[in-house]
């Protein structure tokens, strides 16, 4: 019996195959290109594979709550086409099977606790740090999810004292992912991230920010 | 068929008896004093009526994890005598049926979730700004609660440009609380916050931390 999994990015889609042992059978990784381009390849390649049920997680912000009429599409996004695709619509055309879908980071976050660092655990939080910022939370054994899903990223928060840069979120300037996500810090070091010297005070200022939200999401979603 | 309620301030206690129709049949008020003290006039008040459940709102912080050893017992709290006080236990000692027992704001919210605003909503959040801030979260129809209990208050804020306040919270200094609090308030007013005219700009100031923590919480818990 095999399963499907999308992890679907901005920037590039993985699509894989898994036998009912959670072994990866098969897998693939493309760019993220138009809409119909990646429903094609997403198709050829799970075409060679007979599999009974399918799990996306899909970068966002996406409609994942069932009750609501933008229910899988992909809402407001930069990433060009994508705006108000019908994504798990499309999907579920090719593939008459049932499909699971959420965000990127609620996946990454339930593999956390179904098979990984949070193991056993009832409760988890995952926070990712890249182009964006994001996260999901494992509340009581599931997937917490109230209206649609968090956004992590985006809480205001205090700026560290002499921080000059004024932040690059462009809904709204300098939340936490416009302070401290990777083109932040880039913006400020002038330079990408991964040639920041390791002692670089930059360094501590994305600790100081990282850190600050670490204590909002314990103090509002783990406390 | 009578049920007890105690609303346990940490200015005053609230203690009433309402019959199987939610209506109230009596009740009583006091000033908090000691553990001791008040443990007496709850009995006093409660020995005239056979109820036969009971539910207590307390101040915070209190133990509310069943698993934890610290459950039933008041916290840290700067309230002269009541710290590591087993409420709880005590109350069960004199009182020989089931209670149950949550913040002040968990009731609250969960008043407004049963029989106030937030009437036939699955998800609702409640907010007091008095002496601190508090606040509660109704989660799919049940009172979301994850290790303990949430520190609404507590969470850090963007400060307000030109707000040259640098804060009260004993704990953070500039947190939620430390800024919007009542004394926050009328730290910067030098006056009672009831006689701060309604033009004043520091309700403007006021607006803008509680909104921005309302915008935390709706990213975070509501989404």
């Amino acid at each position: 019996m095999y399963y499907g999994g999308i992890e679907a990015g901005g920037t590039k889609f993985v699509c894989a195959v898994s036998d009912e042992h959670q072994q990866i059978i098969a897998r693939t990784k493309f760019a993220t290109t138009t809409p119909n381009e990646t429903i094609i390849k997403i198709n050829t390649f799970f075409s060679e594979y007979s599999v009974v049920r399918m799990a996306v997680g899909a970068f966002g912000p996406i409609g994942i709550n069932p009750d609501s009429q933008d229910y899988g599409y992909v809402k407001e996004t930069p990433k060009k086409g994508w705006q108000h695709f019908n994504f798990l619509g499309e999907l579920k055309k090719i593939f008459h099977i049932p499909i699971v879908w959420t965000t990127d980071v609620n996946v990454a976050t339930y593999g956390e606790y179904k098979m990984g660092a949070a193991t056993n655990k009832s409760s988890a939080l995952y926070l990712t740090v890249g182009t964006g910022i994001g996260g999901g939370l494992i509340y009581k054994n599931n997937v917490f999810q109230n209206w649609n899903h968090p956004e992590m990223g985006h809480i205001m928060v205090s700026p560290m004292h002499k921080d000059k840069y004024t932040g690059n979120c462009p809904y709204h300037k300098s939340c936490l992912e416009g302070m401290a996500s990777g083109p932040a810090l880039e913006a400020r070091a002038n330079q990408k991230a991964l040639a920041i010297p390791k002692d670089d005070p930059l360094w501590n200022l994305e600790a100081f920010y990282l850190a600050q939200a670490a204590m909002t999401y314990t103090l509002l979603l783990l406390s």
